[in-house]
C-alpha cells in the first residue's frame, strides 16, 4: 500500500497545475535573487533575465533544464553491497542531521560532540532499518566550526560503509566533501562516474539563493554529485499561511535550484525536496505534525512526480520537547505520510526531537521501532495455504484455543510481529518494574543496538590519506567563501 | 484521501475471494456451535444442518440472509439533528467502551463508577469530534452487576442528546436497552421504523455462539435495532497467528450471526465488524497498534464491502499502560488504518489505554487531538487565488517575511491547525514550566472540555418513566439468562 502508484492524489491533476502556473509565474515575474555571480554569469549566458541579483527565469528554460534530470540514480557505497538506488520506488532512509543538542535520559540535553556524532552514526549502521548515513547527525560543537563538517564526513565514512549524505554548508565545504569521497572511491572520476555522496540545499526562502548554497550546489553538481534541492517553508514565516500558495513557492525554488545544477552539469542528479510545515503562531517555531506537513508530503511527492525528480521529503519530525505522546503523534503522522506519499529518499527518519534542535538515542530506538512496523505493512498479507490454516482450525474446532497449537507453535516467530519497546505487561507487574514508560524502554533498546554495532574497518592507508587531507587543511588559512 | 474508493487494497481481489471460500468451507464443513435453541430451531427451520450444538451453515443461505441486510442506514437521536448516517462513507465516532478500570491523573488507576461513566458521556457530547455515545463507557463497579447496564444506558440518555450504542450482553438486557430507547422516542413503533440504538455482539471466537449473545442478537434483531457483529479475534489465542487465516474466521463468524439476525427479521441493520490483532505471546496480553491489526482494519473493510455491508472497526487502541509514547505510537497506528480504510462506525475512538482494561481521560483528549488532525486532513487542500497567495508573496518579494503580513494576519486562525495540546516553548521556557509532557497538557485539555459541557436537559416526563421502568425492573427476581 506504500507505492507511488497508491499515494493519495491531495492534489487533484487541475490544482498540480494551479500551482505548477503559479510557481512558473513567480520565476517570470517576481523571480528570484541569486547572490552569487558565477550563477549570475551562467544564467545569463542562457539567456535569463538578470538585473542586479534579481533573475527572472523563462518557464521554458526551466522545464528544460529540469528535464535533464534523472528520474533514478545509484549511490554507490565503500561496500559495494550497500549501494543505493534513489528514486526506484522504495525509500531510501536516513537518521535525523544538523541538531546543534542531543539527548538521552542518562545525561539529559546537552550540546553535541563528535563522539555523540560516532554513536549516532554507529546507530545508522547498526541497524538494518536505515540504508544512508546522515553526515551532521548531530552539531559536533566540541570541535571548531571551520573544520567540523570534515570531522562529521570522516565520521560517517569511518564508523560506517553504508553511504551517506554530505555535510557541506557552503562552497569549499562542498569540495572537502567531494575531496574525502574521492579518496575513499579510488579518486574523482570513480565517484562522478558513479556518485558517492548526496548534498542538500535550502535556499533561503522565500526565493533568495543565496551565495553558500549556491556556492555548495554548483561544485556538487559540476562534480556530478547529486544535489537534494529542498526549500524550507514555513506557512507564516517563509511562506504565507495556505499550503497551495506554499507549494508554488516551494516548486519555483526547488525547480530553479535544479534547473541551475544542470546548467552547471547536465544530467547531473537532482531531488524535488519538501520541507514544509507551519509556524505555531502563538510561539513563532515550527509545529511538525501537523495536518499542514502531511500535506506538504504528499502534496509534495505529487508535484516531484509532475516533474519526474526523485522525492525527497518526510522523515520522523516532531516538535515535541520530550520522548512522550506528543512526540510520538507528530513523528507518526509525518511518518504515515512519508510511507503513503512513496518517498523515495527520507532524511531525519530516526532521532529527530525538539523541532529538530535535538537529536534524541531514545526517539532515534522509538523511531526504528514504528519504521520496522511500517515495514511489515510493506510487506503485505499472505494468504498460502499454510497461513489460511484451515486445517489447524478444524482439529480445534468451535472454542478451542490456538495458543499451544503446532500451527501456531510452528509459526508465530515468524509471522508475528513482537515489538521489543512496546510491551503489554500487566499494570501490577509493570507498576512492580516501576511503571517504566516507552521512553526508558527506549533508552534500553538503543544502548543494545549499539552494543550490537561492528565495526566495518577502514583501508588503513585510506584512513591515513583522509586524516592527512583534512590535517592539512585544517593548516590552510580561512577562505571569505568558507 | 479518506474515502471507500481510496482505501488501500492491502487483500487483492483474488485474495478476497480465497478467503471468502475458505470462510464458506469453515461454515459448511467445521460449522459453529449454536448454544440456544430458539436459534437453531429457526436455522433448522431454514434448511440449515443442525446436530447437537453443531450448525453446519448452507453458503447459499448465508449469502442470501446477508444480501437482506441494507448497506447503510440511519439512527435517531433524541435531538433529530444529532441522528446518524451509517455506511454514509462518513465515518460515525464513539468512545471507548467496556474498560473495568478509569484513570486521570490526578486519582490514578481506579476502578470505574457511575461518575465516571457520566462524565465520559459528557465528554463525548461536548466534543464535536464524536457524534455517538457508547453505554458502557467505563463499567460502573460501584453499581450492582444485574442492573448496571440500565444505569449505562440512563447515563447516555440522560447526559447527552448523541445516539448510542446499548450495553446489552444478553437477551433481558438488550430488551432493557430497547424498553429506555423506547420511552426516549415515544414507544417501540417509532424505534421500529427507525431504529435508536446499535448493539455489539461478540461470538465466542473461534466459532462459538453462545447464549447469552446469540440471544441478544435475537431479541435487538427482533426490534429492528442495528446490530454489530464482531468477532474478537487473537492470533495465536482465539485465531491462527497469520492475517488471513483469521480474516476466514471472521468472514465466518460475522457472516453468520447477520445471517441469523436475518432469519429473525429481515432488513435489520447489521455491520461487519472487525476486532483483530495478534496476542504478544511473551505476555499473552493481546497487543494493540501493531501491523496485525492494521492489517486486519484495512482487509476487514474490503471484506465487509465485498458483502455490502457498513463496516465497523478500528479506533485509538493501545496497549500501553501509560498516556506514553507508545500509546500514542499504538493508537495513531490504529486511527491511520482506520482512516484510510473509510470505516463506516468506530467504537473505542477516544480514552482507551492499556488494551482496554482502562479508560483514560488523558488518552480521550490526546485522541481527540489526532481526530482533529484527520479532520483537518480530510477538507483536503484548497487552492483558490486568496490562498495562491500571488500578491501577498510579490509584495513581500524574495527574502521577506510572512509573519506579520496581511494576508497571514487575514487568515492564519482559519487555515492553521494549532493544535491545544501539542505545543512548542523553546526548551528552556519549558524547562521553567516544570518539563510538562503531553498527558499532563491533556489533563488540563479534558478539564477544559468537560467545563464547556452543556447539559442538554431531558423531559422530566420521560425522565421519571426511565427512571420508574429501572427501578420495577431492579426489584423482579433475577432470570436465568439474565
Amino acid at each position: 500500500m506504500f507505492t507511488r502508484e497508491t499515494a493519495p492524489k491531495v492534489l487533484t491533476d487541475e490544482q498540480i497545475e494551479t500551482i505548477h502556473r503559479q510557481a512558473m509565474r513567480i520565476l517570470e515575474e517576481i523571480g528570484t535573487d541569486v547572490l552569487h555571480e558565477g550563477a549570475k554569469d551562467l544564467l545569463s549566458l542562457h539567456g535569463q533575465n538578470v538585473e542586479g541579483d534579481r533573475v527572472r527565469w523563462d518557464r521554458e528554460f526551466v522545464m528544460e533544464m529540469v528535464a535533464r534530470a534523472p528520474a533514478s540514480f545509484r549511490v554507490r557505497a565503500r561496500n559495494p553491497e550497500r549501494g543505493i538506488e534513489v528514486g526506484s520506488g522504495i525509500p531510501v532512509w536516513s537518521s535525523v542531521g544538523g541538531p546543534p543538542f542531543v539527548s538521552d535520559l542518562d545525561t539529559g540535553r546537552r550540546g553535541g560532540s563528535i563522539a555523540d556524532h560516532d554513536t549516532l552514526v554507529k546507530l545508522t549502521q547498526a541497524t538494518d532499518l536505515l540504508n544512508c548515513a546522515h553526515s551532521g547527525a548531530v552539531e559536533a560543537m566540541d570541535l571548531p566550526v571551520r573544520s567540523r563538517h570534515m570531522d562529521a564526513d570522516y565520521s560517517a565514512i569511518r564508523w560506517s560503509d553504508k553511504p551517506y549524505t554530505t555535510y557541506g554548508t557552503s562552497g569549499p565545504k562542498a569540495r572537502d566533501g567531494i575531496e574525502m569521497a574521492a579518496i575513499v572511491h579510488g579518486g574523482r572520476d570513480a565517484i562522478e562516474a558513479e556518485p558517492a555522496i548526496l548534498g542538500v540545499v535550502n535556499p533561503n526562502s522565500p526565493l533568495i539563493w543565496d551565495f553558500r548554497m549556491t556556492d555548495a550546489l554548483m561544485v556538487w553538481a559540476g562534480a556530478n554529485q547529486p544535489v537534494i534541492v529542498t526549500p524550507f517553508l514555513l506557512a507564516g514565516g517563509t511562506a504565507p499561511v495556505s499550503v497551495s500558495g506554499a507549494l508554488a513557492i516551494q516548486v519555483a525554488e526547488a525547480l530553479s535550484g535544479v534547473a541551475l545544477a544542470q546548467t552547471v552539469r547536465p544530467g547531473v542528479a537532482c531531488l524535488y525536496g519538501s520541507f514544509f510545515t507551519a509556524l505555531d503562531m502563538r510561539t513563532g517555531s515550527p509545529a511538525f505534525g501537523t495536518p499542514e506537513s502531511v500535506f506538504g508530503i504528499l502534496a509534495g511527492a505529487q508535484l516531484a512526480r509532475r516533474y519526474g525528480l526523485p522525492f525527497r521529503g518526510g522523515g520522523g519530525l516532531a516538535s515535541s520537547n520530550a520522548v512522550d505522546a506528543q512526540a510520538a503523534a507528530e513523528s507518526q503522522m509525518m511518518l504515515w505520510g512519508t510511507m503513503l506519499a512513496g518517498t523515495d529518499f527520507v532524511l531525519h527518519a530516526a532521532g529527530w526531537l525538539e523541532g529538530g534542535l535535538t537529536a534524541s538515542f531514545e526517539k532515534f530506538a522509538l523511531d526504528l521501532e514504528v519504521l520496522a512496523m511500517f515495514r511489515r505493512l510493506s510487506e503485505g498479507i499472505g494468504s498460502s495455504e499454510e497461513e489460511l490454516a484451515f486445517d489447524a482450525l478444524a482439529e480445534i474446532g468451535p472454542g478451542g484455543m490456538f495458543l499451544a497449537s503446532p500451527h501456531t507453535m510452528a509459526h508465530f516467530k515468524e509471522w508475528l510481529y513482537m515489538s521489543p519497546t512496546f510491551l503489554t505487561p500487566n499494570f501490577e507487574e509493570w507498576e512492580l518494574q516501576g511503571s517504566p514508560t516507552a521512553d526508558r524502554r527506549a533508552n534500553v533498546q538503543w544502548k543494545k543496538l549499539l552494543d550490537s554495532y561492528e565495526d566495518p574497518g577502514l583501508d588503513p592507508a585510506i584512513d591515513e590519506e583522509l586524516r592527512a587531507y583534512m590535517a592539512k587543511r585544517r593548516e590552510e588559512p580561512p577562505q571569505e567563501e568558507d
